[in-house]
């Protein structure tokens, strides 16, 4: 272990680590703003948010035979932060089902950056993705890790979309929620008019867009805005502002949103002159 | 019901509805090349594949107070297929888990089509998607949707693939799976050497890439090739063929595969002027 102290944990109802107990069904409730990042992808995201001041870890769990592996990520964490580990048949018990990863932690935002915030902290020359109403978490997580690809400065969540930090939209990003600054707050219309004031085209993504995305001009500003997947972005949304479409095979379902979204993202982020 | 007959199931052990029972742990087993439809989209896919010849609907399971939601796409199914109706609690204990879609067909594919049927029936222009390794059913799902947006003629799986028909993938593909054509088997070595033979350009995915997709050339036939998520496409894929790349910020785990397929393909497909 290199010096790294660990805790063993003997039994499931040891209150040192109750934050990790029933975890599929406590996901979406009663953590108080903490959230749980699963894997060493995330875990080493999580190191990485820690030491930049925007997130910070409370308290490490691992399966015991992960220890070792890990020992390079635990290294980048501050040595108070506790790092409890249990066998195999401890840690199942503690998360309510099998854990063959055996990675887990504790984390929680270390402030509570509003959509103003956010905002006024974007550089001159920005790419923003705007989501409304997305409530599947695979979706949000593959829209924030795509975000993450073609240099997103911020995401805009509306106050309908579902939590960026629920465990499994958190492993589906790759720990990019904890890498992409984002807020989720607002009604989709005071965001995109908050946009608007401070000089961003907005393009909004639809199957039935006026413009193909390759057509969409470059400017020094850009937001994209996506919508769910069945219903797409309300028609008040989509008459206030310019739509875009991507260009398909006519006749079929649409793509998938984070899909879309990633391609909507490649275009303009080259468009931009970002990749 | 405008006519179309159906059949009351009042107990799970109805011998009749027996392929539905048990329905998730027998997902990846033992149905003798049958596979599950779920949902009104795939069913109306599952109609039109039956129609088209491909693939055939044995029989349909639905929740009674779906019935009446899907009349259309049932008069879209000869009426000899049965249709099989149970109330909530009987189709919960059926599938062994609360159904609340409610919509379920067992269908077969019509054909055995080997890679070397699939080859043949390839029109002058075509392009082509081929995937190595992929394990996972959503990203198999999530190709075929992709490649069924932008047109590729046919999907090749090689052997190590998981099965396109499996539910789970089904669904993500909103049914794409039986509208596209696709074989899964042989090494992926032979699949992309007949390729070669009939004169594909072929372009491996990979973050190295050798070139970024956008100087792809266009071609009269291109064959995409894309591999699993950690790994990779293997060394001596990558050293055979030409690779390319698709542009993002460096010093990021690599796009998910759905995600990177989707972009790749929108890409060629536009430079063969498909979109």
């Amino acid at each position: 272990m290199d010096g790294r102290e660990t805790i063993a944990i003997e039994t499931a109802d040891d209150p040192r680590i109750a934050e990790f107990r029933a975890l599929r069904d406590r996901d979406l409730t009663g953590r108080e703003g903490r959230f749980i990042a699963e894997g060493t992808v995330v875990l080493r995201m999580l190191a990485g948010a820690h030491a930049a001041g925007a997130f910070m870890a409370e308290k490490i769990l691992l399966l015991k035979n992960r220890v070792q592996g890990v020992a390079d990520i635990l290294a980048l964490f501050p040595p108070d932060i506790p790092v409890y580990v249990a066998e195999s048949d401890v840690i199942d018990r503690i998360a309510g089902f099998h854990m063959h990863r055996g990675v887990l932690a504790l984390g929680r935002p270390m402030g509570c950056e509003g959509l103003a915030d956010r905002l006024d902290a974007l550089p001159e020359t920005a790419l923003v993705l705007v989501g409304c109403g997305i409530s599947n978490h695979d979706n949000v997580g593959s829209m924030f890790r795509n975000a993450a690809a073609f240099g997103a400065d911020v995401v805009l969540l509306d106050e309908t979309c579902c939590d960026p930090l629920y465990r499994k939209a958190l492993r589906v990003s790759v720990g990019s929620v904890l890498s992409v600054p984002f807020s989720r707050q607002g009604a989709a219309s005071d965001i995109l008019a908050s946009l608007a004031d401070r000089g961003f085209a907005i393009w909004s993504l639809s199957p039935r867009g006026s413009c193909d995305i390759r057509e969409i001009p470059s400017a020094r500003r850009i937001a994209l805005v996506v919508g769910t997947e069945g219903e797409g972005l309300p028609p008040e949304i989509l008459s206030a502002f310019q739509s875009a479409r991507i260009a398909q095979v006519p006749g079929l379902d649409s793509l998938n949103v984070a899909t879309a979204t990633g391609i909507a993202l490649y275009q303009i982020a080259a468009g931009m002159g970002r990749i």
